[in-house]
């Protein structure tokens, strides 16, 4: 098993998570709505972090709760935490053992906090912090790269917006659709790996997205950096407009992440005019043909706030082959271990 | 009036807004306790955004609440915003006239939430939407970089976390004390810009903070992107290391901030270990002589919750130096105007 094969196993894992989320997360909205709480905290790093930052969206639309990204540090080493009695807390770790994710949860519960750890190790420490548990139970993940615990973590988060809020009948049929439309998204490797041989210089660049998929160009900028030595840099094209766009170099690489929806018309606009007044060499991860740039896409007809969960798997692919292209090893990342344990 | 001169007016700026802060913020102190409110979201774009996420800090671990950065989107652009009647709202922004700024506050006001706007701009429509103002009085900000408006935001930050939390009286007085500190974090000009010419070829760095230095590390990352062009990316140590130290590149760049307190061995020892084993050429910011790397140093005696607007001033009159070091404008960045509107 290595970092291609868990990729390919990724719509098994959601498919196998999807049937047991219900169960897991009623007990959850019934204590949020018992307790009339009304505000989230989400503590995480890494690749989990995306997953939270896909949580403000989600959960933010469609579970109508608003979503803070927690300084973890403010529990485990300042020892002034904020008060959360009044808050749903959410730790998400695939490993369940970075040491300020569990202090986060921890802290939250003795002080009155409803808790609920994600993660894939139901035995772990932050399993232990939380009240509720949802084990993503998506089997060993071996590469130091995360991209099935990611999707598994998304779909988790996901659901519990649709548990928390006012999904309608719809929005729980398309989550329990996404198996199949995954499949799809992982259609056409060979044309991704043209695309990264065409891209096997590739040493630094912008990876622009919004709304939903600022989530979707945060993870694509990790696995970027973290297989293939990538400088990726992320941003919200609404924030790359408030400064960062000064430093693009004329001619240089643009990732960009698109979605049918409010935002698309952004993402189209920037890359237009990246490409055509700095010559942008521009890849877009997109569910229709872009305007400019090489096309890795994924299936259009998976409604916005689940498309991040899409969207990654050709993006996952196109920094795997990005990584072989440069004559690198996806398995053996330089100077990471899988499990980091910061406090 | 030029960026260097609205640099070095930083000083009487922050004395200035002093002054009239705690009249400005008790009365809404004052409903946030009537009304029971736990919570906080705070809605911002560009450098007012590092602000935000410096109130993370400081109104989380000195005001006690937990702070959301908004997703403005959620408001602006996909009309499906969470509820946040029983919230603290705050829009920051130099003009007061970003839009999706503008409707996290107009939205958060008519759901019933407490509304505060910090702007420069007192007839602006960020402050037309809130019910409390924080008129920064910062005097025209001529520079597309902001300076003065940014360190005046972090003051009114740090001014709102003491009244809303258990400030103590100790708290208190050094929150006077810092215009004489910020005269002091000012002095040494020369010294500064011999650093920024040995490092006038800076093309790309990373830039290392945590806990509230985190704000530091971001701001101070994008003057250097706004103003030299660099391709500065900024982290917390702790997200470095889960994954992104791994594209750091033997012999290159590594920026650092660094204050007394419980992260101050953190930063130390990440730098430490990437100047040993990847020969990593750093400039740290910082209240002590780095044991690595050449120093910008700022006043010890300021309290690490207070040390982000003090640290910021080395750290941009660096920006500005290595700016003209590099044959470039400081007052004419690139592809940039001062006021973005973003949807």
């Amino acid at each position: 098993m290595g970092l291609t094969d868990e990729i390919r196993e990724q719509p098994a894992v959601v498919e196998r998570l999807l049937g047991r989320l219900p169960g897991l997360l009623r007990p959850v909205a019934d204590d949020v709505r018992r307790r009339g709480i009304e505000h989230v905290l989400i503590a995480a790093r890494g690749s989990s972090d995306h997953a939270g930052v896909y949580g403000v969206y989600a959960i933010g639309a469609v579970g109508r709760l608003p979503v803070a990204l927690a300084a973890p540090s403010l529990f485990s080493r300042y020892e002034r935490p904020p008060r959360v009695a009044r808050t749903l807390v959410l730790g998400i770790s695939q490993s369940g053992r970075s040491p300020d994710v569990v202090s986060v949860v921890e802290g939250a519960r003795a002080q009155g906090a409803v808790t609920l750890a994600i993660t894939n190790e139901p035995a772990s420490p932050l399993a232990a912090a939380a009240a509720h548990v949802v084990d993503l139970e998506a089997g060993p993940e071996q590469a130091v790269a995360a991209t099935k615990t990611y999707t598994a973590q998304l779909t988790a988060v996901a659901a519990l917006a649709a548990a928390l809020g006012d999904a309608t009948a719809e929005e729980w049929r398309a989550l329990r659709a996404l198996p199949e439309a995954l499949h799809r998204a992982l259609g056409d490797e060979e044309h991704i790996g043209a695309i990264a041989s065409e891209t096997a210089d590739l040493a630094e660049c912008v990876v622009l997205g919004r709304g939903y998929h600022l989530a979707t160009a945060l993870e694509w900028a990790l696995k970027l950096k973290e297989l293939a030595g990538v400088h990726a840099q992320a941003y919200s094209t609404a924030d790359y407009e408030h400064g960062p766009v000064a430093s693009f170099d004329p001619g240089s690489r643009l990732l960009a992440v698109r979605a049918r929806g409010p935002m698309a018309s952004d993402v189209d606009r920037l890359v237009t005019r990246l490409a055509d007044e700095r010559d942008a060499q521009a890849v877009v991860v997109a569910d229709e043909r872009p305007g400019r740039g090489a096309w890795l896409p994924f299936p259009a007809d998976v409604p916005e706030w689940l498309s991040p969960i899409a969207a990654i798997l050709p993006a996952q692919l196109f920094a795997a082959a990005v990584t072989v292209a440069k004559g690198m090893d996806p398995e053996r990342p330089r100077g990471l271990s899988k499990v980091t344990l910061t406090r």
